[in-house]
């Protein structure tokens, strides 16, 4: 191939799904050192526009993506992923690499020990390209981030990815890998996902192991997987999943990995009535209604779910409550760094926190309790719940952030419910629109087998960006 | 039967274990009206003097027991317990009672529910005798309450109960019921059973619903079960264990009761080394060692298993602050009553988590996910951790509570452990002392099988005490 058709196969190549990427990489017609070749030359080409990565180790990902490629060769492969190019949010201890967590006197400091989802990925044969941008201390739903700079929409220029893992959904959204790895406490890998056209899971809490991340408010705290297509994130599921005895969030599951255990042919799936009355923009809402009204078959029986009896509002400033409460200890030496000062934003949002008592942690602790229970009675009603991802599209980078984005994402984190989203359509001037579907806890595979069946038929896989 | 030799009869029938009352009552040898009758006889004579009720209700329970009679006679028992007199910490819901959780202002107001584990018991045909006394709004290990008066040892006179179950031990120990109901989050059921010499399960975290009981901390919080023998508790925890989809931290088990999952041939049990230096008086270093010698079979491959690790006191202290912080939320209305004002011991507990902010809240919460690591640990070593119950045995009444009390009760509760106590011995002056067997969280059932062979090889099954 010349340089030009050269370009032109590897850009179908990048926009292709990991699960494809694996057969392909399995049967020998991509070579997995020529893979990681062709990322490294997109992110090259493109990183700088779109600021997707803010640390990138060329050579060790060629070393890594070369030994995968001769294991390949001899029959060897040591994993599912072996030779897979993907990028980690800066917020995951990698050996040898900074964790910056989007703060700006941790440069200096390497991790020496892999988090424990690094190192499945690791075993597992992923090779690592990057870190990718994330927002200040991990608080915010931006990735705007005052020291590493912003992520730019690739599908729009001046436009924002949501946060906090909008690097990692830029990345995936551009082709600059084939999968990534983020956090999510409230939506953080939810929203960027939505707001670039995506999909993630934000797995049931206390499935894939937090040891190694840096901690937002561990009630909260999940793994988050992006890629570009739903099955990819039941492969990486099944590479990360697994009880790690030194997290204490992490559970024994008695059994591993659950059929679905409601019948497709009955299944009934709930919807929130009001939806522009909770603050959804009209565009939202009508390429929402639309889509449903394509997935009336996937979905089956439907059915409106009160949440007349649940505050969103008061619940979303529970958890960014707890999450900033815990971050006063987390962060401590870094909001004491004079030389390597933390943005006045983001002090003020913790200083918030210290001003607040005991028993104010407690109020906002119960509404967690107050979560998990009105998640059992919508679960008691219906097998699924669906609804967007976000109440509006991704924002001009120049806008404030949007004080409501969190609204459905919130709930499921509250109430430790795996969650996958999908790209359901478009908005007027085509920035991508997400739609969620919240499980009960342990639900994640059956989650994912039906939002795969409703991908296909909304036929909005995700669809590759404009090239820069 | 003449007075004389029915009181001797029934003074053995109270002292007997409740599953062979359960024998009896199904066998016909004993009436369940007769059975009943007999107890508050012996409770109108004894209470007085003891003060473990505080409560009481010989009507209904006549009625009850007369019902359950009749049941048992046409052959149409309702459940396990049908016709088993009860007694019920003070801080459970019954429909018809109060429940004043041993705070002063609240004997007006009467519950309209029965707590989850109420209703259990009820459903089962059980006989509520009564409800009994404990600390002042269930914090503390005395049963010294500045509105209900102290609870009297029954083995001396003088001597308290430990706390904040203490009513419900004593009860059991002076044979005024066949099995209480009490709630344990620090210590509460371990160390007044420990002190009176009978035997109580504290379950694993989640597994019997805490709905309807007084919140003390909801991550601590456990109902937990006395009675004369180990025995009876398994029968306890079988009516009592299950799913409660309305108490958010009550859990769906897979496997509702796994068989013990240690090879009995090949137990290995952990013992604290140190214990002198902890805290522990010499004579329960004395008496437990003497009973470790008595148990070497029992408790197979002993393995010292270091705490050195473990900041007892610190964990203490952590557990403590999340109840007060907790309580003060709770208990707010009866912090505001002035016509019914609280003592100024409890309000300046309270009061100290009121000074106390959000972040030291998640300092000491962080506790708890440093002990669940710490027990994970433990038990990758051992199969059961056994300890004294508690440092030292019961004090004068007119003694301060020993700040150490909850020494080796609180961490099994940090933890999320189950832990049984049985009588292991006695100290100089005759007062019984416990031991502790602790299993990681689920094992409940495989402990009390070790508990039992353990209690009948002390010889130490539950022993009555002196008449008054």
């Amino acid at each position: 191939m010349n340089a030009v058709t050269d370009e032109l196969a590897g850009h179908e190549l990048r926009g292709a799904a990991l699960c494809h990427q694996l057969h392909w990489l399995a049967s020998g017609r991509v070579d997995a050192e020529w893979l990681t070749t062709l990322y490294l030359s997109a992110i090259e080409r493109e990183n700088p526009r779109l600021n997707a990565y803010i640390a990138l180790d060329a050579a060790g990902a060629r070393a890594a993506a070369a030994a995968a490629s001769a294991r390949r060769k001899s029959g060897g492969a040591i994993g599912r992923l072996d030779g897979v190019p993907v990028a980690i949010k800066d917020n995951f201890d990698v050996a040898g690499w900074a964790t910056t967590a989007g703060l700006p006197g941790r440069r200096e400091h390497r991790a020496t020990t892999d988090a424990a989802c690094i190192a499945r990925l690791a075993a597992s044969g992923a090779v690592i390209l990057g870190k990718t941008n994330l927002d200040e201390g991990v608080l915010g739903a931006r990735t705007h981030n005052a020291h590493y700079g912003a992520t730019v929409n690739p599908w729009r220029e001046g436009y924002g990815v949501g946060g906090s893992s909008g690097g990692s959904a830029a990345a995936v959204a551009a082709g600059l890998c084939a999968a990534a790895l983020g956090s999510d406490s409230m939506g953080s890998i939810r929203i960027p996902a939505s707001h670039c056209g995506v999909a993630a899971l934000k797995p049931t809490h206390g499935e894939i192991s937090v040891r190694g991340m840096v901690p937002a408010a561990r009630r909260l705290d999940t793994v988050g997987l992006i890629a570009r297509g739903v099955n990819d994130l039941t492969v990486l599921l099944q590479v990360l999943a697994g009880y790690d005895a030194e997290d204490p969030r992490s559970r024994k599951r008695r059994v591993a990995f659950a059929p679905p255990d409601w019948e497709p042919g009955r299944l009934k799936s709930g919807v929130i009535p009001n939806l522009a009355a909770l603050g959804t923009s009209p565009e939202v809402v009508e390429v929402f209604e639309n889509a449903l009204v394509t997935l009336r078959q996937e979905l089956g029986e439907r059915r409106g779910v009160s949440f007349a009896d649940y505050p969103f509002d008061r619940a979303r400033r529970a958890g960014l409550l707890l999450m900033e409460a815990e971050m006063l200890s987390t962060f401590a030496s870094d909001l004491a760094d004079a030389a390597h000062p933390v943005s006045p934003g983001f002090r003020a949002m913790l200083e918030f926190a210290r001003g607040k008592s005991a028993p104010d942690y407690v109020a906002a602790d119960r509404m967690l309790d107050a979560s998990v229970l009105k998640m059992r009675r919508v679960f008691a009603e219906v097998d699924v719940l669906v609804t967007p991802t976000t109440p509006g599209a991704a924002v001009p980078l120049d806008a404030p952030e949007p004080a409501n984005q969190a609204l459905f994402t919130s709930f499921p984190s509250l109430a430790g419910c795996p969650a996958v989203t999908i790209p359901m359509g478009r908005s007027a001037d085509g920035l991508p629109l997400g739609m969620q579907f919240v499980g009960p806890p342990g639900s994640d595979l059956r989650l994912l087998e039906l939002a795969e069946v409703c991908a296909a038929a909304l036929d909005a896989a995700p669809v590759y960006p404009p090239r820069g």
